[in-house]
This record gives structure tokens, C-alpha cells and sequence, in this order.
């Protein structure tokens, strides 16, 4: 183990710590603020320990949870993009790129292209575990929303109709999260919370 | 799968955010506030995920990971205790123990159980993935305070015969990071970020 190999990988470390100064759209429930990737990262990750069972398929659990934790890291350089705005989602996908070249690149190169690959997985959601870690990424902030009486919906001015297109993919990973995600739905409707 | 079930993993799950308002005695290197526990514990199970080659023995990193995921949920009820504040640190096991009972007892029963025997395992230090994992939890904000000019060690007056036997456990769970942490120690003593 050369010097240089944990110099690497402790450049790469160091360079996270950035993910704790990209905010979302996400209100904290028990606390007056938005919500940061990094710590989004790790309720996502325990989303992922403590609800492995709702997964339809057979899930490897290390992946999903790894998926989590480095889903967002990309942000450091790309920023959030708002789930709910369609066009900066669109350009989005070029700038992460570079972004994910740029960071992961840190590291030495086989762990480098490892975390890469599995990033790759997460965002083309063709794997059970990426289609499971994907719905529990849309789970998190509807929860969040939902229990700060849909704040950030009603500022942006977001409809039920939005909110069920755009995290249906939930019933891909997760068919009980996402039952569970309709009632959720229909009652921030009913409470107005949430535009029709 | 009841529909109770789900509630109680939820009901646990939106309790974590609360975490997210714990703050601990370490600056962030790349912005001007303190660092909050559910950032520190994403940090923490990133750092297992990119490090693992440097634990002395085999280990589970599945295990290590989950361990580094809820090491601090406690402090939901307990708050931080300054790792250098040895008074603070006797009384803290009890007031954890409730805390502990608290919040994991939202779970099911046997999910609390589980993740409960994990986070008595990491407190104890007895098997390979706990030494492991304390060892990240010590080398984390050492790192911080490192490149934050040793801000909080100033602060607080810390010396560096404090820092070197509070984290000289980080040898029992990896030895190279040790050697490393110990360099970091000395170059801290020279640039004046701590107290010889």
C-alpha cells in the first residue's frame, strides 16, 4: 500500500465534505431550514437498511446502501436540480457527467471507476437495486414534504397530478412504498397541502 | 405486511431527522459552521466504503457500514458529547442507554433489536467491524480538524498528548490510518494548530 494510494483516497474524502453545503428542496421536519445532500444521503441510506424489505425484487442491501451514499455526490460540482423542474432535469445529465469524472476521478482508478459504475447503475435504473434505491430517493422528500405541510409544493406551485407522474417509478422498486405514497398523496390533497 | 408494520419503520425513519439538528465540536472544511451528526455519519460510512482495505482484519463491510449509519442516533436524546470532555463522557453511556431504548424501540420489534445489538457492538469495540469503525469515528473529525487549522482544538485548548491518546484506538482498527493520523498529529504541533 503505497502512500500516495491513501493520499488518494483521503483527497476524495476530503472533497465530500463539500456535499454538506449543496441544499435541496427538501424543508427539515423538526428544525427551520432546507435540507443538505449529504445528510439526505444518509437518511436515504437508512431508509434503505430499515425498509430492504418492501423491495420487490431480490436486492444485494450493500449496493443499494452504497448507491445512496454516493448518489448525490455529483451535486458538488452540479448542484440540485429540482425534481419538479423539467427542463434544468434535462440538461443536467451532461454536467453531472463531467462532474462525476472530476470527483470519483480523485480516487485511485480502480475504486475510482467502481463507485462510477455503480453511480452509472443508480441514474439508468435498470437493476433491482437501482430501481429500489431510485424509489426510496423519491420516497424521502415526499415524506419530508407531506410532514412540513407540503411548504415547498405550495412555493413552487406543484400539482398532485406532478407528484404522482413523476414518482409512480416508486411502484417499479417498491409496490407497498408506493400504495403507501397515494394515500400520502390523496390526504396532503385533502389537508391542501398540495394543489389538486 | 401489515400496514402497522410499515407505520412503526416510518414512524422511526422521520424520527432521524432530528439528527440532522445535533451539532458537534468539529468545523467543516468548506463552509463556516459546525458540523451536524447525520452529515458526520454519512461521512463516516463513506469513509468505510472507500477504506476498508485498511482494516487489520476481516471484516463485514456491510456491518461496519450499518454500524457507521447509526452510531450517533442516540444523540437524538443525548446530544454530542465532546469526545475531550472526560467528565461529560462517564455520564453519557446511561443517558444513551435510554435514548438507545427510546428511539430504536419505534422499530418492530425484531428490526429494533437488530439494529440495537449493532450499536451495543459498536459501543463495546470487542469484535473487528466495531474497532474498525471507531477507528474511522476518531481519524473523521481529526481529519476535519486538521484542515480547518485546528480551530476547535484551540478552542477548547486540547493538547496534542490528549489527541494522541484519545485516538491511538485508531491503531487497533487500522494501523496505517494510525501511522497516518500520527503524522498528521506532529504537522499540527509544527504549523501551531495544536498545543504541543
Amino acid at each position: 500500500m503505497s502512500n500516495d494510494w491513501l493520499t488518494q483516497q483521503l483527497r476524495f474524502l476530503l472533497e465530500l465534505d463539500r456535499l454538506k453545503s449543496v441544499f435541496r428542496q427538501s424543508r427539515l421536519i423538526h428544525t427551520d431550514r432546507m435540507e443538505n445532500s449529504a445528510e439526505h444521503s444518509w437518511h436515504l441510506a437508512m431508509l434503505a437498511v430499515v425498509l430492504a424489505e418492501h423491495a420487490t425484487e431480490d436486492i444485494d442491501l450493500m449496493r443499494v446502501v452504497k448507491m445512496a451514499l454516493i448518489h448525490d455526490i455529483v451535486e458538488i460540482d452540479a448542484g440540485d436540480t429540482y425534481i419538479y423542474d423539467e427542463q434544468a432535469r434535462q440538461e443536467k445529465a451532461r454536467i453531472e457527467q463531467k462532474a462525476a469524472e472530476r470527483i470519483f476521478g480523485l480516487l485511485p482508478k480502480q475504486q475510482a471507476a467502481e463507485l462510477r459504475t455503480l453511480w452509472e447503475e443508480f441514474e439508468a435504473k435498470q437493476t433491482p437495486e437501482a430501481r429500489f434505491a431510485g424509489a426510496l430517493d423519491r420516497l424521502q422528500p415526499l415524506l419530508l414534504n407531506y410532514h412540513t405541510e407540503g411548504q415547498m409544493w405550495r412555493h413552487h406551485g406543484v400539482s398532485s397530478e406532478q407528484v404522482v407522474r413523476i414518482n409512480q417509478v416508486i411502484a417499479a422498486g417498491a409496490p407497498d412504498l408506493w400504495t403507501y405514497a397515494r394515500q400520502l398523496i390523496r390526504d396532503a390533497v385533502e389537508r391542501g397541502y398540495l394543489a389538486p
